[in-house]
């Protein structure tokens, strides 16, 4: 409470970012399943087979565990990153306000692929819009990244975690492209495009800290 | 802030985790609400009865009723459990997020369920597919708390706590076995499916550890 | 963290009820504009006045700020209580769960009472199950606020603060009775009852803790 | 927790009104995407082109983003001024209320603008309608700085900070002026209206102190 304040620089407190950004992560990823639509109760009747009736819905499962893993392994990092600074700036508030923006607006897309799905034009461009969107949040993380870097927001105890910190971009920078390569495929292939994605989210929930710890690359 | 750092191991906070869990376990648990269809006014108009037109939602209102206890049940032990942990690592983050996962997708089956109350051989499906997304949550439940155990991320000083945790399990357990009955014979009776369902939610809801105390088996 | 263990009891931190009862008001608060529909454009366009197709809806917007300030004033009610509390048990957390029930459910009769609105037979139901579910949100805090007292839960050396906390039950036990006032009276004249509602959210709202001081009667 | 308790105010703790405030400011933040409608299958189709259809959708794209930052830069500045503060009164916590009402609200006209849009008449009403949803945001904003000042609700040790927020209004003050501006030229020109909202989204968006740091106004 009683910081030092340094001259050049406005220090904010860390707890109420994370407060906010829990909070728009946890309703985005929870808002998705507002997307899915119960099969109607005609339509069951008709066909007289209910498990077809969900198994059909198999697009918009897919999308649904895209995005809820992506946003899901976008939270992670997020945490770890704010978990190894010392303090945040304004302009940290405000690109991590454009990153939730993206968060926010992730349940759009979805809702747009499951939706479009099978109408050939319109999938492809659903699939390239949805790609931008995971694009942008992962892009953002990175921005996130660097400004902490050079505004020196880390905290000085942690210095391992920081250059921790650095190899995770190593998960990040990958599925950058990869997201780039899947959007530009997905214009022609849209479920070659969705399989990327896909992809991307189970790499990027890989713990992979962990992982290098086990094979003994301990810092 | 300052914690040790184990070679083999990345340790993280739990603050965090627990901020972004209570936000989806607190969304899910407020969305079910969205569900419930206010009987449409021409509807009441006809027949005359608004009160007949609220008490035909019965199933409506036992479907949120049901979900409504377990995720709250459910988030009753996540918070015992997790509060009687030291620190957690990555692993136990990504089990969460599947925990997570189930929960947030809750709202859709339990929609399904009373959508499609009364339509023979739809209730059935439906019946079953609740069922399996009840079990997952308790199943990833106790994944969290075996994993806990198995990597000692339980605090020295509460070895009491984490005994009663463990106890905890002859809660979680034998529901894991009640969930399978039910779906099994919710598959031919419904109803009696989703009567042990409630049976189960109400079980879970029982403060069992004080209620030990209570009779003496005192720690 | 390493709290001292009584026998007879197991002792709960406050902090994670905390978050999740202030996620799931806070979510419930928020999903009632959800409720209100915009006039349709077609609708505006034959009446040829936008203003009078907002102004139409005012017991929409009327159900939403009762709904609001209701829920509002529970939740600062709630923040009173568990402020003073040392720690909670688990019956707490169960009585809390059901507290969080009907606070959940409230957006459900809030859009009842909007849509059933000159229906005559059907307001009246509305209207009184309306305040039933607010009657239950006050009840389950009086009941929490016993409960709380009965089992020593305050802080000791909140003394004070907890006989303040007595002296609140002046504010909700009258609100109690005067729900039970405005259903029967709402009954037959839905629109007296509707503003007993509204009389009950502005009463339940004012700082009464701090007007008393005001007028010198400091503890 | 024992924090000393003066005779003629009750203090209350900051970080549940933090906590109730990140949630509702995070959930009207992310329920905003619910109102943008993804355009129908068969809308897509008969114009054979779904970029057009994305394309089309601009102004409830920009109604969103609108709204986004608005409520994000009034998040920013709630939680600087209530950051400052060493604790609040019971005054402070209705005022508060009072703005989450306005901000739980906002997804309404937007909801309203971008449906309404090219609607003669109906728009106009919208733009002024919005703006005035806006402006009270702020204003509250605004009062609760007042109020925090008057009552002597700020730390004593940061004295700097505390004036550094007051001068913070002058962020706020002009956007105030500049809503009605706004809102009394877009109910003759909408697009003019919508624009200036823009505008001040920005321009409140806008790190101001740390940028008046970099000019070395420092305090």
């Amino acid at each position: 409470m009683a910081e030092p304040q340094k001259p050049a620089q406005v220090k904010h407190k860390k707890n109420r970012l994370e407060a906010f950004s829990d909070g728009v992560f946890a309703i985005a990823i929870t808002l998705l399943v507002l997307e899915i639509a119960v099969p109607a109760v005609e339509e069951i009747r008709s066909s007289g087979d209910a498990l077809r009736g969900i198994g059909h819905e198999w697009p918009v499962y897919l999308a649904y565990f895209i995005s809820f893993m992506t946003i899901g392994a976008v939270w992670i990092e997020h945490s770890a990153l704010v978990d190894a600074l010392d303090h945040i700036d304004g302009v940290f508030m405000r690109l991590n306000l454009v990153l939730l923006l993206f968060a926010a607006f992730l349940p759009f897309p979805t809702r747009m692929m499951s939706e479009w799905k099978g109408v050939t034009e319109a999938e492809r461009v659903a699939v390239v819009f949805y790609g931008i969107v995971l694009l942008m949040m992962v892009l953002m993380l990175i921005l996130l990244g660097r400004h902490a870097e050079r505004e020196g927001l880390f905290g000085e105890d942690i210095a391992d975690e920081r250059k921790e910190e650095a190899r995770v971009k190593y998960q990040l920078m990958p599925s950058l492209i990869a997201y780039v390569v899947a959007a530009l495929v997905g214009f022609f292939v849209p479920q070659i495009g969705i399989s990327i994605y896909l992809i991307i989210a189970i790499w990027l929930a890989i713990p992979l800290r962990d992982v290098r710890r086990l094979f003994g690359r301990s810092a």
